[in-house]
C-alpha cells in the first residue's frame, strides 16, 4: 500500500471549488491599442500545487466558458464545472497530482474585466465603451494570474475550440514558460465561414432595438437578439448526425402547423438562447467572438515563427464530425509544428457529436490525455 | 443543311421573355385544412410546346426563386432568370426543343397567391392570415397550370433544392403525368440540422419588433430581422471552401476594429441580407420554410408507396460540397427507387460551392442533363 494515489484510481467528485480573483491596478495595454485601466481576473485551481511549482496546468476556456471548470460551490449546484468530465481526481486532467487552473477571459461576464465592469476613471459601467480585444490579450492576462501564483513553467495548457486558440498562443509566445500544448477542435486561424456564423450572431444582437449601440443597461439589454445569435451559434456546434440523433423530425407535443414553435429542434434552440441570455452578456459576446475571429496564426506559422524543434509539444486533437474546426485544421497544426521539427501528435476522436466533442466524455480521449500530460 | 436546330448548336440567350398569370375563381383546398378562396398562379414559358403536347418540362424554384427562369424581360435588365445557365436555346434544358414552365409557388411573393395578395373575402391583404402550406399544395396548384396549358404528361420534372422535392412530390403524387425528374440538392426529407437553421432564421424575422404577429403593412415589415435570417440562410447554401475562397479573411478596406463590420465576409452577408429584404416577404419567407421544413417522404419511400418500377425515370444530382443536403440525401433517393426496382441513377457534381452548386453553370451537369432529357 503506498500514499501516493494511484494513477488508476476511479474518477472521483471534487469536493466544494471556490473561485477567487486576481487585482491589478496597473494598466494594461491592448493589442489593439488603448488600455483598460486596472485588471480583475477571476480564476480557480484544483488540486495541490507542489513547492516546486512544476505541476501546474491551465486550462483557458471556449466562447461561453468561465473560470469554472470543474466540480460544485455547492453540493445542491445543479450543474458542475463546464469541464467535470475530464477535470479531477482520477480524471484525465487529474487534481490528484496536478495543480489545474481555470481563468475567466478579459471581456468575459463572469467575474473578470469586461463590459459589465465598472471603469474606474468614469464611475460607470464600461458597456459600449469596452475596447476591442484580442486573444493574446486573453493570454496575457492568464500569464499574469500564473506569475501571480508563482509559476514560471506550467507543466500544459489544455484547451478547446478559443481555449485551443490560447493553447496555440502560449506555445508561440510563451514557448519557455509551458511544457506542452493540447489543443482540441481548433486551428491555426478562425475560419471565413466561421466568421461568417460569428457575424450572423452579432448582426442579431446589434440589430436588436434594445442593444442601443451596446449602451444599455443590465437586465434591459438585448435580450432576445442575443438569444436568436445564440441559436446560430449552437447549430454551429452540433452535426447532422447529432440533430438527426438527438430531435430527428420530432414535433413539439400537441403543436399545431400555425404554431411559431413546431419542431422539438425548434424549441431546443429557443430554449437553449433563452437560457444563454441569462448568464451571458451582449457585450461580451460581441467582444469575445470578435476576438476569435481576429486569431490567425497562418502567417506565423507558414514563416516558422510559431512552432520550434525545441519548443511545447504538442497534442491536436480533432472531432470526426466537427465541421466549425474540421479535423483538417488540427492536421494542419501538427504539419506547421512537424515541419520546424516540433513534436507533435494528432488524435481524431470519431463522434458525431460535432465541436461540442470535446465538452463531451470520452474513454479514449480521456486515456490519451491523461497519457500526453505525464 | 436542316431547319432542326442542331442539337450541338452553341447555347444563346433568349429574347425577351413574358408571364402570365393563371387564374381560378373556385377554393383551393389546402393540405393541412382550410382553403384559398382562390388562386393566382404566375407562370412563364419558354420555347414552343409542340401540337401533340409532349415536350414539356417543368422547373420548380427553389425557396426564394420564382417563375423567372431564364432570360430577360427587357435586354437591360441587370440579371436574368434564376436558371439562365440551364434554361435557353443550345442549353441543358433546351427550349429549341422543349416548352419549359416555371411557376412562382403557392405562397411565393412574386405574382401568385401569397400572403401579400388580397383575400377576395376580406378585401384586405392575406398577410399573417395566410394559411400554413405544404409542398403538396404548390405541386398541385402546378398541376393546375399545366393542365390549364392542355399538357396531360410532363416530359419531365427538373428542380434544384426544394424544386427537387417538388419533383420528387410529381414522382409519387402524379407518376404518370411525368416521364422522368431531375432531382438536384435534395433529399427525401428535410433534416433536423436543416430545420434547425430554418427555425433560427425564422426566429430573427419572427423576434424584429416590426413583425407583429405578420400583421405588418408591407414596406413597415421586418426588414431587419428578414435580412438578418437572410443572412443565416446564405452562410447554409455556401461551403467552408467556397467562403475561403470567396473572401478568405480579408477585411473591408479601411475598417478599424471597433466597426460593427469588419471583415469582408461580414460585409457581403450583410448586403445580401438587405438586398433579399427588397424581393421578399417575410410572411412568404416564414410559410414556404415551414412547408420545406414539413416536407418529409422517407415512411413514403420506405413502405414503397413513394417510388415503382414503371415509375418516372429519376435522375439525383448531388454536390460533393453541399452539406445543407449532402450527396448522401440523392444517394438514397437512387437507393429507395431503384429498391422497388425503379430506373435511377446518381450524379455527383465536384464543387467547392456549396448548396448553391446547382445554381452555377458547370459543364458537365449541363451535359448529363442534356442526355437525360433525351
Amino acid at each position: 500500500m503506498s500514499d501516493r494515489p494511484a494513477q488508476s484510481a476511479a474518477p472521483r467528485e471534487l469536493g466544494p471549488t471556490s473561485f477567487q480573483d486576481f487585482v491589478s491596478t496597473e494598466p494594461f495595454p491592448l493589442e489593439l491599442g488603448g488600455e483598460l485601466p486596472g485588471l480583475t481576473l477571476r480564476y480557480e485551481t484544483y488540486g495541490t500545487l507542489l513547492p516546486d511549482k512544476s505541476n501546474a496546468i491551465l486550462v483557458p476556456h471556449a466562447l461561453s466558458g468561465d473560470h469554472h471548470l470543474a466540480g460544485r460551490y455547492q453540493p445542491d449546484d445543479p450543474k458542475a464545472g463546464w469541464w467535470d468530465h475530464f477535470v479531477g481526481p482520477g480524471k484525465a486532467i487529474d487534481t490528484d497530482r496536478f495543480f489545474v487552473i481555470g481563468v475567466n477571459c478579459i471581456g468575459g461576464c463572469r467575474g473578470s474585466t469586461g463590459p459589465l465592469s465598472i471603469d474606474p476613471r468614469t464611475g460607470q459601467r464600461f458597456g459600449g465603451y469596452f475596447p476591442e480585444i484580442t486573444l493574446g490579450d486573453i493570454v496575457r492576462g492568464q500569464r499574469m494570474v500564473v506569475r501571480h501564483l508563482g509559476i514560471t513553467k506550467l507543466h500544459a495548457v489544455v484547451g478547446g475550440s478559443m481555449g485551443g486558440m490560447q493553447a496555440l498562443l502560449w506555445s508561440g509566445d510563451y514557448p519557455d514558460e509551458v511544457g506542452r500544448i493540447a489543443v482540441l477542435a481548433a486551428g491555426l486561424s478562425q475560419s471565413p465561414m466561421a466568421i461568417a456564423l460569428n457575424a450572423a450572431s452579432r448582426a442579431c444582437v446589434e440589430t436588436d432595438p434594445n442593444f442601443r449601440g451596446g449602451h444599455y443597461v443590465p437586465g434591459e439589454g438585448p435580450d432576445t437578439g442575443l438569444a436568436v445569435g445564440r441559436m446560430i451559434s449552437h447549430i454551429s456546434y452540433l452535426s447532422s448526425a447529432a440533430f438527426d440523433q438527438k430531435f430527428g423530425r420530432t414535433r413539439v407535443p400537441g403543436a399545431q402547423p400555425k404554431d411559431p414553435v413546431f419542431w422539438q429542434v425548434e424549441s431546443y434552440l429557443q430554449h437553449q438562447g433563452q437560457a444563454f441570455v441569462k448568464r451571458f452578456d451582449a457585450n461580451s459576446w460581441l467582444r469575445i467572438t470578435r476576438a476569435v475571429d481576429r486569431f490567425d496564426l497562418t502567417a506565423r506559422a507558414a514563416a516558422g515563427r510559431l512552432f520550434r524543434k525545441d519548443g511545447p509539444e504538442i497534442l491536436a486533437v480533432g472531432f470526426s464530425s466537427d465541421w466549425l474546426y474540421p479535423t483538417s485544421e488540427l492536421r494542419m497544426v501538427v504539419a506547421a509544428a512537424t515541419a520546424v521539427g516540433g513534436n507533435a501528435a494528432y488524435l481524431e476522436v470519431v463522434t458525431d457529436a460535432g465541436h461540442d466533442g470535446f465538452l463531451l466524455p470520452d474513454t479514449g480521449l480521456s486515456v490519451r490525455l491523461h497519457a500526453f500530460l505525464g
